[in-house]
């Protein structure tokens, strides 16, 4: 086993978030999943957007935004998702290489201009700083096997997946073959289970992985740990998630986060916050915090500590890569 | 003259801001115009972007910024610019429609993609909040006299001309016709007096269009007035500038603003801020301001005040478009 040249590479969507305040009324009148993500088509899409409000556009994708989280607390990080060669996908690229993040993921060719464009995601932020995320994937859903650069793979201390990707075919499929490549350098494998690995007909699949020891360290909220074990109390949760994944952490919003690894619980309360913004990338951003402390060798509660700092940071105002100096708040 | 059914018609760049963080060695190490603006070429521009940080991208243009504040403020605003069918594009024409301004320009076909894009403009905030504004026009400068509505432009009680836009041929030859058309329906013609407008060339056919009473309304700053009538002290060049413009109004950043009309001169103070964050838009948002009173039949002074209340918004956060409520701050 080589030594690994990076700490974390991660596969996730690659995608421009459109930010817009709404009201509670407007969640209700177009049916939205307050707090959750949805996947829209193209045309959904563009009617939900011609009745948002002004946005402001910044790069996101929910790994993505922990690799910059990551980069911003001096990790070494490397990004594989699928942009199209267009305006979106330029946006996401220069930001990602401005973070110091790896990304030569090559686009999707513009072509005849019939090809999917490069992905966003419209989220409505409501006056109490709670996202409804709403996401027209495009480009990102097309990334395949073929795309991935398995030296690089191989040369992360940890290989970071996001769980929004497990849902389509083809990702999902290259996902399984980087968990492969991973493995095979002796890397570990860490997963954020994103909501939508919980809908039927996903789940499965995923447990299957889990079962099969594909995951070595599992993030995921309360919600999610319930509804992947059946389980409605995190004690019972965390206990059968460890069963077969080493390390797992549960992100519990303002009441904090706990984990469990090597039989030993440990449970952290949320990082102080004045106020409450926009809670897009909270989870991002704890997972980038986490992942960051243990690439340098801190132990489990520090790891929670660094990332409960830096879910408190991206929460405090709009969008999700952090805008302060992340590296002195954490002082890894 | 038949009653007008707008307050305001603007013409401007219709460009998106691309907003970066930067210290002041990065505005020294690439030579800035810092707190001004400058034209750049497509692949210098592309250079600086390479170089910047991460950013948030949101539509802008100075014009275009203005009648988002007068719709804020409760005003009926209309646009008039050139985008290129593109996401830039789009992005462009959403946020116009969103705050409630008419905006039909028809977009620069993609075609085979040699036309030009949308313009963009890439802006470094200084940590004293200062802008350095880089625009990479695009479609912006190919606004010609053919893509005017003159029913729009006859409509609107007051025409609002951009400086920027009078620098390239095209848009400069559009602007004139539209004057014609403006007084022709017996409306009044603003005019804010864009840095660019006072480089050698373009001030003396700037000069000669207020010669020929081509303008009502002049908002300028005051490096601005001092350049366009090569005197040292405002109060000489308010003078100067009154002779030939019914309404003169200057504005000097902290230190307030100033307007002439009818022999009429009054100065007022800025309003209070707690903390300059961007001073992206503050000259766009005054003449919002300044404006949108003008149309509500307010009184010069109270005029002064809406536009000074507007600015000191804008200069509050990222961005040059309202993020607060504006109506109910200037109170009109």
């Amino acid at each position: 086993m080589t030594q690994a040249s990076l700490d974390i590479v991660a596969m996730g969507d690659a995608i421009v978030d459109v930010i817009a305040d709404c009201d509670e009324d407007f969640i209700r009148a177009h049916n939205l999943p307050k707090g959750s993500m949805q996947l829209l088509t193209p045309s959904e899409a563009d009617e939900l957007y011609a009745a948002m409000g002004m946005a402001r556009e910044m790069s996101g994708g929910s790994a993505a935004n922990s690799m910059a989280g990551v980069a911003a607390m001096g990790g070494r990080a490397a990004f594989i998702g699928q942009i199209a060669e267009d305006q979106l996908g330029m946006i996401f690229e220069h930001d990602m290489h401005a973070l110091g993040v790896s990304f030569d993921t090559p686009p999707l060719p513009k072509g005849d201009g019939s090809g999917p464009p490069t992905g966003r995601c419209l989220i409505l932020v409501t006056p109490d700083g709670q996202r409804t995320m709403n996401t027209c994937p495009g480009a990102s859903h097309e990334l395949e096997a073929t795309a991935l650069d398995r030296d690089l793979i191989a040369s992360g201390s940890i290989l970071f997946l996001e769980g929004y990707l497990f849902g389509p075919e083809k990702p999902r499929a290259a996902m399984m073959e980087a968990i492969k490549v991973a493995h095979a350098a002796n890397r570990r494998v860490a997963f954020t289970l994103s909501e939508s690995v919980c809908i039927a007909g996903r789940k499965e699949s995923f447990s299957e992985m889990i079962e099969s020891g594909g995951v070595d360290l599992l993030f995921c909220n309360e919600d999610e740990a319930f509804q992947l074990t059946g389980r409605t109390d995190l004690k019972h949760a965390l206990t059968d998630l460890s069963i077969k994944v080493a390390t797992v952490v549960v992100t519990s919003g303002p009441e904090g986060a706990a984990a469990i690894e090597n039989g030993e619980r440990i449970a952290i309360p949320a990082a102080p916050v004045n106020e409450v913004v926009d809670t897009t990338g909270a989870g991002d951003l704890f997972a980038a915090g986490f992942l960051t402390a243990r690439c340098k060798g801190a132990t489990l509660e520090r790891c929670l500590w660094t990332g409960a700092i830096a879910a408190a940071e991206i929460i405090q105002h709009y969008g999700a890569r952090p805008v302060t100096d992340l590296k002195s708040l954490v002082k890894l």
